[in-house]
């Protein structure tokens, strides 16, 4: 995730944090797991990104069902969230398996 | 990180979990935890990125610590091997802060 131009990275995380997590909690069908990774600023460059979300669902269905659903009329409430703190161009989402090495 | 150019997605997830995760493993000082993400192929679209890794230390000394290591005569047992399967020049990594919402 990129923040929206014109947003501090600190006002981004607030924002993410404070609003945007309740939205998704109380919106996204067959949500499990929700993690946010937070850029940490460590010096002056623009970081690529600002920040990486993880959600989980129980199985392969279960996240097709909400792919579905995050695309139709009754996932704009989501979608429009995104658009007010994110710059959703700059939007990069993908399906992973973990493994956990250590 | 992003699959050296020649790779398929299966070559690329087989080296980096049967032979990258040692190297790692084995040298990377301070490693605390470490998750490999692996995409998971959906459709034919070519994927904007193969993978993500997660590597967890004690403290953001400890970080600092592994990330001058990193880039000394003795880190490059490590990034001799990533060049071996990645794109290094399409590499982005960032220190994240982790939030767990759910």
């Amino acid at each position: 995730m990129k923040r929206k131009p014109g947003l501090t990275q600190d006002e981004f995380s607030k924002y993410w944090k404070e609003i945007h997590a309740l939205v998704a909690l109380k919106n996204i069908p067959g949500l499990e797991k929700y993690v946010q990774n937070h850029q940490v600023k460590l010096n002056d460059r623009e970081p690529a990104y600002d920040g990486i979300a993880e959600l989980w669902f129980k199985d392969m269905e279960s996240f097709k069902y909400m792919s579905k659903w995050y695309r139709s009329d009754e996932g704009k409430v989501l979608r429009d969230d995104e658009a007010r703190f994110m710059d959703t161009s700059k939007m990069v989402s993908y399906v992973c398996e973990e493994l956990v090495i250590k």
